[in-house]
């Protein structure tokens, strides 16, 4: 990913405790263009490679060391990682206050998706009236997605509380309403074909407002890796969420 | 609406039992463009017009008495009115046909829904994976939509049955998966600013189909009157529905 | 409007220097919600209604003389008018400044169309792939709207300059690629039926975001003004554009 | 594929000239569900078992030679495969009509895409007003689609000839009202993250119809095929395209 963006990135240095010694990143992965960046086995010797940035998508115990690890140096971490126990991010959180250091923990890196959260975050303290439609693949057992509720409870935060719809509702076909999220609406579909989609959909008087994401693919965190790697330098917190700054 | 038509349709008479004598049909509009076009409170004499089709839009007991009269002398009806008992339409199909004569009686213009109603139908035979989002403007008290659920019966008579959507869904939210007719979910949205709309989405592996109707105003009978018009002519039966002649 | 929120706003008077003495309000507008409220043709007048805010769809002349008066007066103006000219905008502006007022012009009352110019702008940073879509009624002469091509300007002024679309495009029809705007794409659609629309299109790798605005009638300036009105007291400066207290 | 269907569809065989001897199908492929089934490596000898439809994706010089055994020895052929020569197809068609044999030969098995069209062509006869919007990722050079240029043709096929859009129209940015195929237009969009999409939109007095396919993945073609097994048997000719047989 961060070879894609060769004017503004570098990338110095892989870390795989269990690699094998003696190969270059470019060996391990088989990729001719990393031929020359090193492979670390051993953390202390990435120091080496004098990283600005430790990207890590690992396991929560590896990330946890890791992160003490970047911090204490002073390499400013990027996580992706979720599973990492409130206790353990309560210390990391602690330690980089000590250090008066920065870095991003994010669980959700689909910027499309974080974006479309702040936005209706914000629509939705002028517009109360608001309905969430989610449509993913037949493959998804549980309704609503997580996507869908994290929306719902953002919006509610800020939401002027209002049960939005007809005044006197008849609903003839049970369910066709959708779920009830503190007033608002939220209707899930399930179809073969399609990926991870959601759109939120306002309405005023005579006029709409509708923010919709689509993920097409598992790549779809890449902009956002590239956005958190851009931004953790400036700063001064560990922070949870990409959100945080965008 | 005819007048839109200049080259295709002419206007040949109106009639209102109702109307003052000797005005012309432009007088009692005040419309210049139908300024020379009469005006008849005499049944039998609109024949002076020699009228080849006659557009009724008024209660169900004048229209079963007109379309009896445009039977019997020939003239093509088209008739909008809904709410004629099915006693009294009996009675009109039998009398076409012993008088061999075409005629509409179309519940349903707008030849948007009618057409996305057709489409559907024809669709699901090979995509059995459909749900169905109607949105209505937020003064609409019942839900499903009627639209929905003719579109749904009609889907019905050709699908091939089954249970669309996971295999074993997990609903966290009630109602969150919509009304579940015949395996089918339809979701219905209320919003302020919105007219009437539909979507009937379909999903295959790998791809997905969606017709969307959209009404965005009471004049969208228009279209669907011109081509019961252009349409009425070539019939031999008094049908039901604009789709029977599409 | 503001009777439509009769538990967060007072109407206190109208102001129609042309208007019928000793008529109330109610009566002018034959609006029995009104029947109580003055209507006041002389603008010193209006001073006894003791208003907190002026609301002014007028004509630019009256709307410079009654803003004036309004600043000096302490109260805080919310003009909906267009076609003020840049001398007497700045004008105003500095009599606000001296007056340590604040005050809205608002060219643009639709909230839903502010509120996406507002997204597009803050989405593009992160995200230089978009197009835009605009879709009109037929009767629409000129192609692109107004609002598309602010809404480019605005993420021109943002955005990391690139020239969006494949690297090496052939165009086969000439203008499918639609009209370029500083290396974003436009597209006007223009059918019957069609009221106001527009929705702006981004991409990244493996997702998408979209913010689509749809204007279904006139009124669509209502919750705008109703905004307008809530914020207006808080302003310290006569502010141009809604998006200034979003 | 075939196996997907297991109450529908049998899969009797497999034909590889150059496949190993004496291995089964599902040794060939590592797939143990089709294990028991016999791969051939001689096309006489697949008449051991004993199909009634040859599904063939190979080459234009195998499948001819492929086509031509089937339709002698009276098994239905289902052909994906592009670039038979004219002269080629023209041989199979006259065969089929010697042997009386039906048989299909199917550009594009998207089932969706295939649907798409057909329905655009039905809908344009009623609202000759029309827009085409696709949308593909921006690593496609040329513009228009293919599918769009096709979907436009099939509908000048039907279409009451007119000019679409505003009778005086003013394009402010060079291309921004789209590519103008025969008085309709058309619009491109490139960006990354689509995958196949398009959009085709009818306008008409107060209302609209839209019908969208969306291409996920590459196997979309997958309903189409078993459509076509489905239907193929009750042919009597070589019939080229899906949409023959809907």
């Amino acid at each position: 990913m961060v070879l894609a963006h060769p004017d503004e990135f570098e990338l110095v240095g892989g870390f795989d405790p269990s690699g094998a010694a003696d190969q270059s990143l470019g060996q391990q992965l088989q990729l001719q263009a990393a031929e020359a960046i090193p492979a670390f086995t051993d953390r202390q010797a990435t120091l080496q490679a004098k990283a600005d940035v430790w990207v890590d998508f690992t396991t929560p115990d590896a990330v946890f060391d890791n992160v003490k690890f970047c911090l204490t140096q002073h390499i400013y971490p990027v996580v992706g990682t979720t599973g990492l126990s409130d206790d353990a991010t309560k210390t990391l959180v602690t330690l980089a206050q000590q250090e008066k250091m920065g870095g991003l923990i994010v669980p959700n890196f689909a910027l499309s998706a974080v974006l479309m959260m702040k936005f209706a975050q914000e629509a939705v303290k002028y517009f109360p009236d608001v309905e969430i439609i989610e449509l993913h693949h037949d493959d998804k057992q549980d309704a609503p997605s997580g996507t869908a509720l994290r929306t719902a409870e953002m919006m509610a935060e800020v939401r002027h509380p209002k049960q939005q719809g007809p005044a006197d509702p008849k609903e003839y076909l049970a369910g066709v309403r959708g779920g009830d999220y503190q007033g608002m609406r939220i209707h899930s579909v399930r179809l073969p074909g399609l990926i991870a989609h959601q759109q939120v959909q306002f309405g005023g008087v005579g006029e709409g407002l509708t923010i919709r994401q689509d993920s097409y693919d598992r790549a779809s965190f890449m902009t956002g890796v590239a956005v958190a790697i851009r931004k953790v330098k400036a700063q001064t917190q560990l922070l949870i969420g990409l959100e945080n700054v965008l």
